[in-house]
């Protein structure tokens, strides 16, 4: 996590000084859209952490994967999710808040150590959004997820200006 | 799924055209009402697979339910979301976007096929509403729902003109 | 639960008449905030059953809780999420409507009993807000929740006047 002093204000400049390069934006798995605009607001499909249309992790974290690697999850699922967001904006610029991020994880039955694993997601959108325009936060273990993946994220946006579609 | 090209443009003359009859809305099991409007937003409450307010559906997929009981069963939800929308809106016509689409559904612990199951909601929201009001859409496996059953569904709606409530 | 009747019309002064005192509002686990508004809608982080930010609750209902004490905890959880609302509004009585509450439980994998236990945030909230304000409501069984808590709550509110951040 960078200080935010260090960053410029807008988020495309922000994403260029972390040296992030979006990825393909992640395409449906059935019969859906990953972004739907209704006024101010974006929200997103499910975002799983894949590459390549291929799950990159899958299994129960604290048996399969570490905790360390469920955060990594949650990160690599957190670029996808700006990825489906830029696609759909033609801009980061255009968000004006990131007013909810859902963290959903399978790990095993004793794990309590959800907030380390979503923070994995929150400190990439702090890094690239700002401190000013931090999300609300719901995190859930839940029982198993799409492609046996660890972690899928759930993003509702504010955003600025015309709908693009 | 019929193809979109074949059906009206309007969703009450297309539920005709599909033979959809909607059944009784849902009602709820607590302390809660089925649907909000807040602006143009409709919030819809979780909707199960019950027939006459009894579950037609009970247990998990992969065990108890094969995976194309799974899909009828969230098919089935959806049909009750439908029908919880037009009690609130008077007319399905009043629906500019399916907004969000929410699959919870219960599965063994090894089952990654989650897309399939929720199409059997989203693939009926597609030919109720038609391809340009297709939803984003979140899937999780949970470890139970209320009355047993597999499939949950939670659902936002975008609408036009003044609130029924 | 007190009856509607029996009370003021305002939440503020609701609460007086219940005699509830709010505590300390919850404060975030992680790189998050505790709520943030759009237009008129507040959206809060996920809401615990804790105490002096300790858990009050842990452990499975239907093995460690009674259903009960499950009820217990989320009513709990509720006053904490009413007290993370007045927080960021400064009075109640800006909350025009519940719009959803979303209840998460964990629970015995044959508990089917979701709602009488989801009742113990929905009967708070109709106390506090009035049965005119009532909520959508979402409720799944999860598989864990952060810190080992039988249940944590989602709440969007509708609100009036201007954005308080």
């Amino acid at each position: 996590m960078v200080t935010a002093g260090a960053l410029p204000p807008c988020a495309e400049e922000r994403l260029e000084a972390l040296k992030i390069d979006l990825p393909q934006p992640p395409s449906p798995l059935g019969a859906y859209v990953e972004a739907v605009q209704s006024g101010n607001l974006l929200f997103l499909s499910g975002i799983l952490p894949v590459e390549n249309r291929k799950p990159r992790y899958t299994g129960t974290i604290g048996r399969d994967l570490s905790p360390e690697e469920g955060r990594e999850a949650a990160r690599l699922a957190c670029v996808n999710a700006i990825s489906a967001a830029r696609e759909h904006l033609g801009s980061l610029d255009r968000v004006t808040k990131v007013i909810r991020l859902g963290v959903s994880l399978v790990a095993v039955s004793d794990f309590t150590d959800h907030p380390k694993i979503a923070d994995g997601a929150s400190e990439l959108l702090v890094d690239v959004f700002g401190e000013g325009r931090t999300s609300t936060r719901i995190v859930l273990g839940v029982a198993t997820l799409p492609l046996g993946v660890p972690v899928e994220l759930e993003v509702i946006f504010e955003v600025k200006d015309r709908e693009a579609r």
